[in-house]
């Protein structure tokens, strides 16, 4: 299967039909793929664009290439947002992003709950930010996603009760007996996903009153972590299962 | 939730209604959990036994306790194994092992593919087996399974081929296009699943001869670890939608 490289928007020009490719993109392709002139690479930008580009020129420190062709893939009908607490452990955290990105996840959004240990300051939110996103790029890359997750800043748990634009919410707790027979198929879906010490009773109260669904994800105990990317890999089965596997990714 | 703590077989005498407590597990209750005479505890065998003991004697190396009652908790309905390839990385082997413990799986069988590149000499492979079961231990208490997944010794492809006693055994290929509607409830599964570089075209050709059902995991390309895991969690979510999910753990 063809590699893809991901470049930034202002890279690429599709109306004069040029890209050029700079940085880490440009050091993986001339020193580690060692393309050269007339090689065609597939290229994106995370957010739909599928073009074939032909290599003209290769430099010391940039590729320059023509785009051949190029097509939008349509952003999936099912979209699946996680708010997900911040963890304790960045391991922990970054494996629950590499992991959505391939099952699929559209959207993740760090959250403080009230038992979040992680309450990093605004300086430390911006270097968490860029690693979050080198994380989800990097397993983009690896599942070759043309649509790459959005990561946007922290909110907190109460801010997180009052996002819209979504057709499900749901709040998954160990001490809901509502097992988790969701609607997928075109949706938009949000959950909220508790850390270490999941969710107070009183968020888990809070939630169902403005309107989120509590939904048990079995009996044992998952890990924050695996609670998140459980999250993503129910509703990827339950497309499967309806034969609506494009209507993902 | 109450922790629960991992005796073999030997140090469980239900007849005499006596334990005795060694080695790690005894070091965790005395010094991490400060335990001490007269404080309930629960334990278990990890093959079913739920026991609640009364510590009686806390010594320098050693427990002693009383059971005050004990049952047998039954084997989940439905079973899921994996015949995993090795992988390159121990890294993300042992993250297989974590998350699909957590999620449920009832048995893992490390594999031998053509495309395996980890194929240890036999000294190697009891040593490797050692640190999968302390994994497979630590994940189960984490989620607390009264039933530890069994880890066997690592089966080439074609012995993997030749396992009976499953109502349905599948081989997730992204070259596949049937979807995956599988009827889980009480049926024991068998996933036959790739390492990095996926199987051989003949590989899947040789298990569907061998009666195989081939199943797409989704159009986006999965990573071995998260291949394996997604089988044992599209279980869990099919379980969970058929209100079902004590037949899991």
């Amino acid at each position: 299967m063809t590699d893809l490289h991901y470049l930034t928007p202002e890279r690429i020009d599709l109306q004069r039909q040029r890209v050029v490719i700079e940085g880490d993109e440009f050091h993986h392709l001339s020193r580690v793929l060692r393309k050269g002139e007339g090689d065609v690479i597939r290229i994106t930008d995370g957010n739909g664009l599928c073009a074939d580009v032909r290599i003209e020129r290769c430099g010391r420190s940039s590729i320059e290439g023509s785009i051949l062709h190029f097509r939008r893939v349509p952003r999936p009908g099912t979209a699946v947002t996680i708010a997900m607490s911040m963890l304790k452990s960045h391991h922990r955290f970054d494996l629950f992003l590499e992991k959505a990105t391939e099952l699929g996840v559209s959207r993740i959004m760090p959250m403080i709950t009230s038992r979040t240990v992680s309450n990093p300051v605004p300086e430390k939110i911006d270097r968490k930010l860029l690693r979050w996103k080198s994380v989800v790029l990097a397993a983009s890359r690896q599942c070759r996603r043309f649509h790459v997750p959005e990561i946007l800043e922290p909110v907190s748990f109460h801010d997180a009760l009052r996002l819209q634009g979504y057709d499900c919410r749901l709040i998954p707790h160990e001490s809901s007996v509502k097992s988790a027979t969701i609607d997928v198929v075109g949706r938009k879906l949000l959950f909220l996903v508790g850390g270490e010490g999941g969710f107070a009773p009183e968020e888990v109260h809070l939630a169902a009153e403005a309107g989120f669904l509590p939904v048990s994800f079995g009996n044992t105990v998952l890990r924050a972590e695996t609670a998140g990317l459980f999250a993503v890999a129910m509703v990827r089965a339950a497309l499967l299962e309806h034969g609506n596997p494009d209507q993902w990714l």
